[in-house]
């Protein structure tokens, strides 16, 4: 009895049709990252483990999904290894490779691999899946699609500014609404260090996060809980009732961090980085938000965030300066800033709101019914012809039921069905039938080739 | 001390200028693939074992990367498995995923498992990484690109003749000169049959594919060697000494398989592709070739395989029918055809003949210098505007010296440099400088829009 085939839990397959709204969303990504001078690597889904372990931390370490040694997996396994049956111990022993986590650390060492053949400032994007032994769950899988842009080796605003420009390019192409939010990592240490609790930067950026969610009342009790005084609850009340323009906002949090070095320097990149992308115009919401922090512990400076307006969803696309990429690859002190699009939940977000071009599920413009040899054999012909014309067109191969072909033509969504019987192999016409109105013309092949284009 | 990072050895990190190159093939292989109806797929890079193994023979199992299973890997494993050593079924019971080895095996599996959302003819192509823990070697990798086009559910002929088209499509898309060898597996059978040795078919083939290398005595010496018999060596001569046009080479199998059925067959088959595509007219050359004996233990009608005209490599893409692609995964009798491109060699052909467009290289059409904050701001706007009419652009983000940010345009193969200073700025001038004739011209953001259009 032959096996009923699956695929592992938290896989997918993408249909024809699924391939196309991903291309659609990639491609679309893809011409604004060539657009903006951003060049494509790709780097192995195979890392040595050495590269991956360690990088995300010891739950991250449990979640990297190890390939078994080839040939003899046992060569470094003793018998006390065994005895032991410690997992992580046996699994170094067994397993010298790793599918690739994400795009960032496999990024930081191809930079530092490669450093002798990299121009700085060196921009690159990368396209590529990521996989991670995660509980799968709705909208989490164990492969997925991964699109970040960074710039590396240059401290420049002017690159956040880009990357602004990016987003609002990227999603302003593919027709999504959205507000960007800007925020920066040391306006965030400047207000813990203002209000005297600059080790509690965590559990204050945590609490200011839940803000809308539960309310003032709520994240000071919470803070009182984490163990800030109250002097420092009250301190902090300007940030957490902050309302108006991003001038405003950005007036407000400058005057309480008058006295921090780092949160002065921190309102005027953030001040910088949204005027100067003010200043270019731009399609997009883009918004101060001093609640923002994420990825506390890896960015440096400018926090970015992208949310959907029309659709509830999480952010779909997140990024930010970090200052050292590659320091743990023995190459200290290279600053950059990227962005990561969030293939999947832009593909959830195009879905909900139906954003596709019209034409994208149809496999050919132009399809050919196919009545027996001859007819076939002159189809081909036309064919032929209308591909070198650049559109897309096919004979249905078999001489199979009127009917049957017509049902093909229907769910592949094809416009066009051209159709040549005796009469039309008798004057060189095709009949060609418009599947969305139903209408009939004659044609030579000469008015379809112009017609299509 | 940190490490010095490297990647596995067999696999590859893609720079920008190699992924530009492998980019424009893979791109000109998808702009044919559509053009012709093929739809695209995608599978999961990690498949069940149980879809892979037992599909691609014993060496084939051992060459299969295993995953090692999350959490507890030894749960399945017993005292007694251990003291066995049997690596095979330690493999078994601590692995139950692995990486794809083939886009073939996936292929079926998504066809039995998706059966009832399918249209059939299903006309797909799918272009994505696999892996094989092959030894690596010149050529040969541990992770390399397949990309395949099959059509399955339709026996038609007609499907043949249109392979051979996308073949030349593609081809001379792509600026290399081919020549596509065409064999019918039913010749073959019918070959041994004729000579009375139907069971050394696999010798006979191996034999008549040295033709070319070693000569017919050579051959022939091997074939007695193999166990055939005088009568049958002086029979199968023919075939062995054939020359001339497709037409006299089929006109003598003809001849000589006219006694048996399944050469008959073969024949009628070979002539109806090889005429049929002749008649739609085509730029590359194609060959009756009756020793084209590839994948003899698949394939079961036509052989199809392209070698390049102008490089010594060996084939670039091949493929065949088969008659049973699905039976494994418990859906027997679906017939199919396809093909393969070979991408890597395909690259290698390219590279050594340098049939890339010239542009190919260069990040953005035009980079902007930067002398300072206000130049900078003025340029971005400039920089938007090129953007904005689908040209690409970029500023260079620091007010380095003009001397390193030349450097940068060089190295990123820029062609053209926008110089925007003191009195360019006060006359709302760039002076565009062409980087490959040394030119230089004054002229509006507006003209330069028109000019790179």
């Amino acid at each position: 009895m032959a096996q009923k085939p699956s695929i592992p839990k938290g896989t997918r397959d993408f249909s024809p049709i699924e391939m196309a709204r991903r291309n659609y969303i990639f491609d679309t990504i893809k011409r604004s990252f060539h657009l903006f001078g951003y060049k494509q690597i790709e780097t192995p889904a195979i890392e040595n483990l050495s590269t991956l372990m360690g990088k995300y931390g010891e739950e991250g370490d449990k979640l990297l999904f190890k390939i078994l040694n080839s040939g003899d997996f046992l060569k470094s396994v003793s018998e006390e290894d065994w005895r032991d049956k410690n997992l992580p111990k046996l699994t170094n022993k067994m397993c010298e490779k790793g599918l690739r986590y994400d795009l960032t650390v496999p990024f930081a060492r191809f930079v530092v691999q490669h450093r002798n053949d990299l121009q700085m400032p060196f921009k690159r994007f990368q396209i590529q899946p990521v996989w991670r032994a995660d509980r799968p769950q709705k909208g989490r899988y164990r492969e997925f699609y991964q699109c970040d842009a960074d710039i590396v080796g240059s401290d420049s605003l002017n690159n956040e500014i880009e990357l602004l420009s990016l987003i609002d390019s990227v999603f302003s192409e593919l027709g999504i609404n959205i507000c960007i939010k800007v925020n920066n990592r040391k306006i965030l240490s400047g207000i813990a260090e203002t209000i005297g609790e600059a080790d509690k930067i965590v559990d204050i950026t945590t609490a200011i996060d839940k803000i809308d969610k539960i309310g003032i009342e709520n994240v000071n009790a919470e803070l009182k809980e984490r163990g800030l005084s109250d002097g420092a609850i009250e301190a902090l009340r300007p940030v957490l009732t902050m309302s108006g323009s991003n001038e405003d906002r950005m007036a407000v949090i400058s005057v309480m961090l008058r006295d921090s070095e780092i949160g002065c320097k921190g309102v005027e990149e953030l001040r910088t980085v949204i005027n100067g992308f003010d200043s270019l115009g731009h399609k997009c919401e883009v918004e101060a938000d001093i609640s923002l922090a994420r990825g506390l512990n890896y960015y440096t400076g400018t926090i970015i965030e992208v949310k959907a307006k029309d659709v509830e969803i999480g952010s779909i696309t997140g990024g930010g300066r970090y200052d050292n990429l590659t320091g743990v690859f023995g190459m200290p002190g290279l600053s950059g800033v990227g962005i990561s699009f969030g293939a999947d939940r832009i593909y959830d977000v195009m879905n909900q709101l139906d954003l596709y071009p019209a034409e994208i599920g149809a496999s050919v413009k132009v399809l050919f019914v196919n009545f027996g040899e001859r007819e076939a054999a002159k189809c081909m012909g036309y064919v032929k012809t209308l591909r070198e014309g650049g559109i897309s067109a096919m004979l249905y191969p078999d001489s199979a039921k009127l009917k049957r072909q017509m049902a093909f033509a229907d769910s592949e969504k094809v416009p066009f069905v051209a159709i040549v019987g005796e009469s039309e192999l008798a004057d060189n016409t095709i009949n060609l039938k418009n599947m969305i109105d139903g209408s009939q013309q004659k044609l030579s092949i000469e008015d379809i080739v112009s017609l299509m284009k």
